[in-house]
């Protein structure tokens, strides 16, 4: 068969789904989405699913135009950030001089550059799994940072993301902000002085709403309509009727989704204290997750354990530099109280 | 700025909002989708959004398997056909010779060849806007058919088709069925003897979801799975959980949209024979639209007037052959009454 292609896919964490399980592996939120989204779904009318969406989702625009006090026509909306950064990949990584990024980082940025024949280039993280963003000062087509980092949670000051931009006016600098609501401060005041930045963020992680896929970047609107243009050359109505208005109700609740974040945050101090109590070393985390390890334990056992107790974290194997740690994204309070005791009777059993 | 993409996307039909309009110009279905779908709505727990959806869409892989017989290893879900079809061209159209498709279709074929780099020639269209198969023997990368075809309407014999696909075993060969429901006969009976062929189908036109966004792939399993990774690698969870669900309770309700595309037919044939009645040649449609012509009107006028009285259709002024036709959707009985009397007073106005 002529014309077919090969590649290696993106592997997401599992989604296991059993009724006492706690799900702690993909970074999703604990708390339901807000009860605006719920009055708005009940609400919604099924008949009006017959007609198409609207293609410039006007509506959604409208509502992060309220928020952020940017012109709609500084947004793009996706079906996920996932899109959004495709759709970013196409329009801004032509050039036949590399993309950059870290070497340990969302694992899709790899995926993508592959999928579109975009020339990349890992950038190496420093031993305490920093970013060193003198590192980045070399040719280049693009850069993409997420900030905070994942799967390390680290967060880059935006002095540092400043001077990046700077040193880079030529090509487009995207900054993933899929985390930022957990305590990073976003680079939104960066674009003003800035217009080859461009931010990505998403309703998956602080809006508690990963099954509704909607996601967005914000930048020049001069940039945008590229992104815009290859939306529209792809799949223009992406975003459902149904998500475009639950999604509206998530952004026009900025209360509700303050208070879960902050419980949020809470949570993750005291779990990464109490880690530490009993021998774990964590990273600084601004994320809704702690990546931890402990310097007596055999990390994949732990992992295999906490996977018979039906607690699943994520475990990154394949990459060198994390084989001994875990990802454990932030539950509720009682969630990972819970998590807390399994581990410490693992550790007392080891004894 | 280095590496920006330049293109013209796809131009999708206005999306108009007017309460007494009467909206002919995208293909909608008139009627509201199947009482089983606002059922599932209603029952939709919206807690369960914090979590992503699952990547396989199984549920509603498994209804399409129960639907046409055959395992669910045979399905690529997709958010809108628009996607699935964009996954395709990715994963089957990667050679150096051309992708062949007729010279009037469905205009997002060239704009996604465009998009992603693939040599294609458009096939000229016969006389009487039929595709004759005989023109596509000749050397290809893969081909990509609608049928029946829009916006002509007209429906390939599947032996055609047949032979279309034993003439070309060594290339993949895409029948999109977006229409299929409205009296054609779907190319599913040959795969199980052509396994380089893929039939995509959307839930936007027969049932009534064209603002949830839901299309899928049929295929041999060993390319439904090229076809797997490729979305894998762009955006693996593109189809929401409420989507999945609301597309599912739809594919399980086969009666309701029986009945309705009945309805829709019969007001198809009713209505071609009014518009003949005074004066109007429209092609034999095997669609929910009708592309129509008057011998004695300048169309482009007609277009207009209609519009001044929120009747909007489609009118392609752009392409040569199309600048004496409108292509007018299938309403309701009662709308497509008003449509024709109000055509019946401009026709009679211009005596």
């Amino acid at each position: 068969m002529k014309g077919l292609r090969k590649i290696t896919p993106y592997v997401p964490g599992e989604q296991p789904n059993y009724s006492d399980m706690i799900k702690l592996n993909t970074n999703e939120n604990p708390y339901p989405p807000s009860p605006k989204v719920t009055e708005a779904l009940k609400n919604f009318n099924p008949e009006s699913l017959k007609r198409y969406s609207s293609v410039d989702n006007f509506e959604l625009k409208k509502a992060l135009s309220d928020k952020f006090k940017l012109s709609p026509e500084h947004f793009l909306i996706g079906n996920g950030s996932d899109e959004v950064l495709a759709f970013c990949f196409l329009a801004f990584f032509n050039s036949s001089d590399p993309l950059l990024f870290p070497e340990i980082t969302y694992g899709f940025y790899k995926v993508w550059a592959d999928l579109f024949h975009i020339p990349f280039k890992e950038i190496p993280l420093k031993k305490d799994f920093s970013i060193d963003l003198d590192d980045y000062r070399q040719n280049n087509g693009g850069i993409i940072l997420a900030n905070p980092n994942a799967p390390t949670g680290l967060f880059q000051p935006l002095e540092a993301i400043e001077k990046l931009l700077s040193e880079n006016a030529d090509v487009i600098v995207i900054v993933d902000e899929a985390y930022i609501d957990f305590a990073g401060k976003s680079a939104i005041t960066l674009l003003e002085n800035h217009p080859n930045l461009i931010i990505v963020r998403t309703l998956s992680k602080a809006n508690s709403l990963a099954g509704l896929r909607v996601g967005y970047a914000i930048g020049n609107p001069q940039y945008i309509r590229i992104a815009e243009s290859i939306k529209s050359s792809f799949n223009p109505y992406s975003v459902d009727l149904l998500a475009e208005t639950l999604a509206t109700a998530a952004i026009e609740d900025t209360d509700y989704y303050d208070k879960i974040t902050e419980k949020i945050c809470q949570t993750r101090e005291w779990f990464i204290r109490e880690l530490h109590a009993v021998g774990f070393d964590s990273l600084p985390s601004k994320t809704n997750f702690v990546l931890s390890t402990h310097p007596k334990l055999e990390i994949s056992d732990l992992y295999q354990h906490l996977e018979e107790q039906d607690v699943f974290v994520r475990y990154f194997p394949t990459i060198e530099r994390l084989q001994s740690y875990l990802r454990i994204s932030i539950g509720t309070q009682k969630e990972m109280a819970s998590v807390l005791t399994i581990i410490k009777d693992y550790l007392s059993q080891l004894r």
